[in-house]
């Protein structure tokens, strides 16, 4: 019989137990933060209309768009007419989870609260070239607040950001936390609009400033000409560059009066102040980092955005903004919007990387109920029973087994304690409880079982 | 412009947060149940090879599953030569979590400990017709031990399942409870073989008796016949079904005596025997019925099978048994596996009926913070922090707005608690806190608001 191919699809991973218990631990600490800040959870279909998704994202992006087949009848009938990529579709999976929000606030706006306030925490689909770091199925969590124009939005989404980061003991703004960096759409365009960068070309040459990170000033000063940008733009922008006051302090003031005479320029200078000075109340306080050149890729931001960095590492842990202009797509209107999205799979490879899980976490089994033999099953199961009633998660060993091949699958499952309860122990109404850590292994009253092992797990 | 279709795919659902917060309420106390059973959380990928999918749920599952198309030249290549439903797909999205189980089995035994024991709750996808309670996209919540043929086994799955619904609050047997409905693929061999059913029409008298509960015993009979089945069979059979005892003690025994001839007859009894014996130790063991005509749809099993019922609605809450043939289909082995799955959707419906949901589900948010004025902005944003780090779901209101209208907004999100942060109030280092529910408002100082609000919202 041929061997079949039980890998994962290519560009999509299986998780383990082992992977899961710390992707449930980070996920978990991502909800209960958002919770606590009044978001609530939303969940739509891994699937959507072709025409929901299409032309949202570039033609690069609705290139990148898996497209679920027509079936039966339909799709018989687009196979014999001349079939081509749009013809033989009418679905396909989910791109990111703004879209999909999009649609939400257009579809039930009449049940929705005045601010609509959700956070999405759910696999997306792209049929990107997989790569290291780059995966064709990934989780997105997002929050987003939608329906309100006041800088108290960045505030909050910010502040829940770095309170997730927090929480996840990421300290400060140096190599062992993480920097948050802000900027505003208005900030760039006001940069532009001195440097005499004509609109048409505002758009590339924000691409070649964004790159300042990877490629250095040079790179992005060939970039910028490269992109027809003239030499004497190029120069004004690369002296913008060049004079940022290296103290953050500094920076506001000093973007104030090179924008003062952009309105675009003064309104974003006017906006990530009353950002900053709102956020100042809260846990992002001490990540804040103005960054008047950070652009990020996506062209629908309208107003402030911003970009987690974690110091040493190169690409982002997550990021968001204002976007006053998409949420509104699916009902022609606008509809302000701000979000941020914790890039997973990233902040999982750090905390992996420093070592910084807890060593228990929270799903894994904690005691392992074993089997003497036949005529003491009953007993085993009932003692499992009771455990579990006292909040405790026990495994019973399946069956009848040498003490030595039990303690080895409870070793394989990291299970600490093991339970031995044998013809003799029942008879004297005890349990021996044995730590596999140590080897130790102790007596006493089977009633008293369960509080003891809660009392050695809580330590 | 065009006005945009903004609803869900067709089969697909969105939920949005008043119902999210109720699902998550059951999924969480699934989870924590399978986990105090020592399951571990497994997550495989929403899409599968098709060739890892086609071929395991009969022709009728294959022409349901979601065909996800090949993209770029491979689509081409497949649109230009002739093209089938076959070779313009490549993928396909999961019609259940047991094929990727079986497949994960095969990929890492190596990794695996000796038995595995795994939960997996995630949607699956089904091209069916969408109806009434039937969806394409639908939760299942799957537990399954691999790797022991133990009585024991069933007995565990059997008690998580049970826990798991006296958790959400069935008691017993009767119309506030539920049943367990209980039976082995071999009393079913067994009654075939008594009743001399030959062999190749054993599938479709067992599809014919497993409508008991829906056609009743005339129905079975004249499907029973016009499925070919002999008229002294059939007469047999239905004499069965007819002399099963009321007195469900009595089954057993009765049962016992009359397969006492058949090989797997007997094997049926003796299994069951040990999977009520060893049941009696745990939650499960007041809601066992031994049903010697349930058979379930799925042809997999090869011992012991269960079915929730609730007394009084057709339908079944969810089922499982033991196939010990279908874990290996990847690896050419045989692999003793026992499952159970939950369904969630209607569980739910169940809940909602007879309104089984507490009237605070955790995530909601518990406190609104209201806004004065500019000048108290930066109040409010620290007191809504503060009591964040109380541990309490903290909403702000985000623009400045007369009082009704945030009080409004909070009655929309059904927010118990709205803080009240004036100038008059802040100058006096108190909070006014309005409880919306009755209207009552009181003062107190700033720092007892935490304690005071876990207090109330504790009750």
């Amino acid at each position: 019989m041929a061997r079949f191919n039980t890998k994962p699809i290519s560009g999509a991973r299986d998780f383990l137990p082992a992977d899961m218990l710390r992707r449930k631990y980070v996920i978990d600490i991502i909800e209960r933060v958002y919770q606590s800040y009044g978001f609530e959870p939303l969940e739509t279909p891994a699937m959507e209309r072709l025409d929901t998704l299409l032309g949202k994202y570039g033609d690069e992006g609705d290139q990148l768009i898996f497209r679920v087949a027509k079936r039966g009848d339909k799709l018989q009938r687009a196979l014999e007419e001349n079939p081509t990529e749009e013809s033989i579709a009418d679905a396909g999976l989910r791109y990111d989870l703004t879209v999909p929000l999009a649609r939400i606030v257009a579809e039930y706006r009449n049940e929705l609260p005045r601010y609509f306030k959700r956070y999405q925490i759910a696999p997306v689909y792209r049929a990107d070239r997989p790569a290291k770091g780059r995966y064709r199925e990934f989780y997105q969590c997002d929050v987003d607040i939608v329906g309100s124009a006041s800088p108290a939005v960045e505030a909050e989404v910010l502040a829940a950001g770095a309170q997730v980061l927090q929480t996840l003991g990421f300290v400060g703004k140096g190599e062992s936390g993480f920097a948050l960096r802000l900027n505003h759409r208005g900030i760039l365009r006001g940069l532009m609009e001195v440097a005499g960068i004509r609109e048409e070309l505002e758009g590339g040459a924000l691409v070649a400033v964004d790159k300042l990170d990877k490629i250095g000033p040079d790179g992005v000063q060939a970039e910028l000409l490269d992109r027809g940008v003239s030499a004497e733009s190029t120069a004004a922008l690369m002296g913008f560059i060049a004079a940022v006051p290296s103290d953050e302090g500094e920076r506001m003031v000093w973007l104030g009066d090179l924008l003062e005479g952009s309105e675009q320029g003064s309104r974003g200078v006017a906006g990530l102040k009353d950002v900053l000075a709102l956020s100042g109340y809260g846990p992002a306080a001490e990540h804040l980092r103005l960054d008047p050149f950070l652009a990020r890729g996506l062209s629908y931001y309208t107003g402030a955005i911003f970009e987690i960095e974690f110091p040493g590492l190169s690409g982002s842990g997550g990021g968001g903004g204002r976007y006053d202009d998409l949420v509104g797509m699916f009902s022609n209107q606008t509809v302000p919007a701000c979000g941020f999205a914790l890039g997973l799979d990233r902040i999982l490879l750090i905390l992996e990387e420093r070592g910084m899980f807890p060593e228990h976490l929270a799903g894994q089994p904690q005691v392992l109920v074993t089997q003497f033999d036949e005529s003491t099953q009953g007993a085993s199961l009932l003692l499992a029973h009771r455990l579990r009633a006292a909040g405790l998660r026990v495994d019973l060993y399946p069956d009848l087994d040498r003490y030595g091949r039990q303690f080895k699958y409870a070793d394989e499952r990291k299970i600490p304690f093991a339970l031995l309860l044998g013809s003799n122990e029942i008879a004297q109404g005890i349990v021996a409880v044995k730590d596999l850590r140590s080897g130790e292994q102790v007596e006493m009253e089977a009633s008293l079982v369960s509080n003891w092992l809660n009392e050695q797990l809580r330590v």
